[in-house]
């Protein structure tokens, strides 16, 4: 059977609602994904690989069963070539997202021919939620429960406790 | 199972190495794809929509299992339900296809939530073919067939015989 | 005092939950409207100038003695400045609204410096809505409730009644 | 010598400031320039081709010696073999500009690989005057002195004498 | 009485000519506007937030009647709310402008939603200027006074002296 | 004899198969180029400005009567006035990349009227190659043979032996 799983790759710091629409839209087409949290910590990045990994797993308990968790080094496209996956999930924004990821999905063509990447669009409700803006709004110690899950906005109160 | 059949639909006035080519990639994540002619005709337009379906059938024959052509008319989302289609599957090239795709999708999404749109990138090859460019090289006796198939390149021909 | 009223101009044709959004968002800065609808028809409108006006008017109520619904006609810089007003408000969706808006917005402060354009952001739920989605949609018979006030939904019903 | 000529192909339907901006840099590159006027005219078009090389001829006449205004049919590409030319000068201003551009420079290099297409960008003084933008003005008698030559500021005043 | 008053928050490291055509625009249209500088200090920042606050009291000194020039940090939400504003002003000048700014007015609309963001348009003739390319010049012993008011150039020489 | 030199500059770190393009095409308009490279190494670079500069000597031997490479400090309108060239070439990709460009090509004509900024469009077999992207790919040992020229490959793979 064809296209019955896909990865959906990314930072995860942290997840975010705006991920777990992605997720769902997904598993409308997918049998099951492959979310691959990547290892490289970005500068102003907030959690290890580890715990990101885990607050993946917490926020998409509800899919444990067609959903797997790992974490990722190196290029997307040998990860994706290892574990036998063929198609690629991204979430796209805005216009600016798009220009990302397209030059993004071009490059990992040319890498590697046989890697799909499909583009889903996140839902107008999340349509502005990233992960950096969750981090900025934290570090000022702002609400997030409306940005994402539970877990998250736990562990994002543990690391910056009231700092006001 | 899930995601196994999609519906690509457009004016495809005429079809272009670039659709053939998310043709393509679309096989590769479904099973089968249904081809949906719109029936409505743009202004500018060069082909009737039986002539539409029958250049899309002569140039996917190669698909011809997997691949089915058909003309509709009326709202998209409308068609999807009646056919029991529940993913729909969309091009992109430049930035500008982007935005007016999202906010299709995003219209779409919210007639029908249960149809879900996924975008797949043209290969960079075809990235600056469309049917409006085509007609336009056409009417100008240019020559299209690096931008079309075979069926369509004689099709224009015949419509716009040597008028330089 | 500076700044109280403020002219709103479209072809509301027809007027979307998009536009009173905006109003509602302006009334949060200005004390008072006027809705100036142009009379010149695009092509594929729908509603002639009078009706538009009457569809504004219904559609507004609720804030009937802070908004005046006019037609005009001509360039909004010159209705303006007879007007004696100062400040044009502008609602922005997408990066193609941007463009087109900052050109117009550029032309009539050449035109007119006095003139200011301030731009609102249409919130999410709406920022996929546009008059010629919601003609496209009412044209296919689809179901434009949740994209337009009810007067509105009601007018589209009787200019395209069940075609299908 | 390579490069010392160039054509600068458009409707000029007016010619405008910004034209003329594009042609004084180009002339700051190339010895000399062809100004090929589209005989096509576009729907909302105001000038026939012969008053529309006249128009760029008065506008232009500080370069006569180094300009030449020809009418041109059919296709850039094919125009320009004939003529012996391998550059195309377009001028850029906004995103939207870019977009349109930068497609049709593709296809005009899938056309014709020996045609070269280079792009200068219009002074910021003249990045919102659009030919469609004067149109809309001078129809509505606004004042377009600031955005077009003298003779084409005279010659909107004859087409459309005040209307008002 | 409504709107009568607005916060312009920003870096201002330092303040340009843009910034302080934002704050005359804005000023048509309020009563009276408080600047708010974000301490938080970027990486390639120059001036500390004291001196950038300083910097804008001195290039806004025309308008002291009406302008008031503070610290702040944390987030512009809470500022506001503290401070008892409802409206903010920011410029727009690139299309990569309005994409940062939209997504950021969306979070603050999501964490605020008294909280209402206006857009005004920059001169066309500071469209192109921005604190980060003026730094980059400045430290690079350019000539920024075309670009920044006096006083600023006057700090920025003192800060990099002429170091070629 | 106009224009028949131009400076082409940037940081090529390390230079690509885009870049190698851009070239090709600058001198089918121009007689000879001056590869400028900028002496600054932004974060995530990987070679020094001597390495650069002989790999970018490598990559153009082709050229070299045609073509010389010079380091570069400072702003590039001082370089170039120095140098007395009036012409500086720049490739464009993406939307992205025209956004930024315009923004720097402005800030330049205002400190440097007399220097002209034109842009050639990249062959969209490499419009998706970046320094970056390749610098990425090379750093988790990808295979970037299809991006940049031998001799790059080489310095990469010294630079990043098999670290896998």
């Amino acid at each position: 059977m064809k296209g019955n799983s896909a990865v959906y790759a990314g930072t995860f710091d942290p997840i975010t609602f705006g991920h777990c629409d992605i997720v769902e839209r997904a598993l409308h087409i997918f049998d099951s994904l492959v979310i691959a949290v990547a290892e490289g910590n970005k500068s102003g990045g907030v959690f290890s690989v580890a715990e990101r990994v885990s607050l993946v797993e917490q926020s998409l308990a509800g899919f444990a069963d067609r959903v797997r968790v790992e974490a990722f080094s190196g290029l997307l496209v040998d990860y994706a070539k290892k574990r036998g996956m063929s198609v690629v999930v991204r979430g796209l924004r805005a216009v600016s997202d798009y220009e990302y990821e397209s030059q993004m999905a071009m490059t990992n063509r040319q890498l590697s021919p046989d890697l799909e990447t499909i583009f889903l669009m996140t839902s107008w409700k999340y349509s502005f939620v990233s992960s950096s803006t969750v981090r900025e709004v934290a570090r000022n110690a702002g609400d997030v429960s409306s940005l994402v899950p539970d877990a998250v906005t736990k562990a994002l109160m543990r690391r910056f406790p009231c700092q006001k």
